[in-house]
Formats: structure tokens, C-alpha cells, sequence
């Protein structure tokens, strides 16, 4: 047996999450929305309606985008973006760590009686 | 600004959350399934295969079935399922306690950036 949850920010709605951070991460790393949604295996459209959904719920934007030009124009974070993600990142890091422990101290004499 | 979560207990799949907890509880002081089920708005043969779930992923029974008799029958629940409740409902307040406290500690300053 294991503890398992799932964790967001709430602003007029879901307004950051795993997934988000995600697929942030991967535009930072790539510049590029298309591939950032690529590689997560998500639809352009749906990448791009899911960044304007969060960015209309923060009150900020998320990501440039930089059109046309020798490179094909593409998406960089705003520094917002940036500064959501790290406290996201550690906060979400945070969580993992004292999740596991608020389940030893409650269940680790349970969890041994419960047939694996 | 305000965190989320949402946490459950795992073994072959969901074996325990918020809502078989709440359902658990209100059979404990209705002695009824169907009580508990209408309770919470939920229909008894749905309420029924939850429980019996929940008990094939968990291994052990939460109810124990009382057939006929003047009272009509009814269900109680198992000392395992009270147990399991205590050390469900304890670990549930730890971790609402400990999520507001990690979300202040990396949201505190940029929870006010973001527009009310």
C-alpha cells in the first residue's frame, strides 16, 4: 500500500499543475511550443488553449512568442513563468518528501497487515 | 492563490480516499448502507460496488452484512475498516496542516503578485 496524490494552484480555477510545469519546462529547454507539446505527446492546439486558460486564471503571461525570422519565430517563458516554476518545482519537491513521511507515521503499522 | 490536492491510498489500483471515507463513516452511525449511500447522494448499487472494491483491492472486508431480523438487517462496519478509518482520518488532517504550511513557505511573496 502507498499514499498517492495529486497537487495544483487554485486561482478562479485550476491555474498550475505537474503538467503545466511540464510542458514549461520542455518549451524552456526547446523554445518552442510545438515541440515542447510534442514531446509531451499533446496537440499544438491543446498545449496552446491549456498556456491561454492558465495565463487568463494567474493574471500573467507565460510565454513570448517570437514570430517568423531566420529561426521560425517560436515561445520563450516569461521571467513570471520562470519565477511560477521554481517555487512550483520546490514546492512541489517539498510535498513528495513529507507525503512519505505523514504516511510512515500513520501507516506503517497498518501497511504491513494489509496483504501485498 | 491557494494550493489543491487531492490524496488517496493505493494498492491495486484506488483503495481509499475522501469519499469511501465519508461513506464509511455515515454507515458507522446509520448502521446502513443504504443510509450512508442516500446520504451522499449516491445510489445504493453504486455505493455497494464501491465498498466491494475497495475490499477485493484492500484484502480485507469493511462490512459486515446483517440479514433480516426485527430491525430490518443492515451494515456495520469491520474493526479493520474502523481502524483503517482512524489511521486514514488522522492522516488526512496532518496532511491538509502540512499543505497549507509548505504553501506558505514557497508561496508566501508570490502568492500577493498574483491580481485577487
Amino acid at each position: 500500500m502507498r499514499i498517492s496524490y495529486k497537487i495544483w494552484l487554485d486561482h478562479h480555477g485550476k491555474a498550475f499543475g505537474d503538467g503545466p510545469y511540464e510542458l514549461l519546462r520542455r518549451v524552456e529547454k526547446t523554445k518552442s511550443l510545438h515541440q515542447g507539446a510534442n514531446q509531451m505527446g499533446m496537440a499544438y492546439s491543446k498545449a496552446w488553449r491549456l498556456i491561454r486558460t492558465l495565463e487568463q486564471r494567474l493574471g500573467f503571461p507565460l510565454l513570448e512568442r517570437k514570430a517568423g525570422g531566420a529561426s521560425g519565430g517560436g515561445s520563450r517563458i516569461t521571467p513570471r513563468a520562470k519565477e511560477l516554476m521554481r517555487h512550483y518545482g520546490r514546492c512541489r519537491k517539498d510535498v513528495k518528501d513529507t507525503m512519505e513521511r505523514i504516511y510512515r507515521r500513520h501507516f506503517s503499522s497498518l501497511a504491513q497487515k494489509v496483504r501485498k
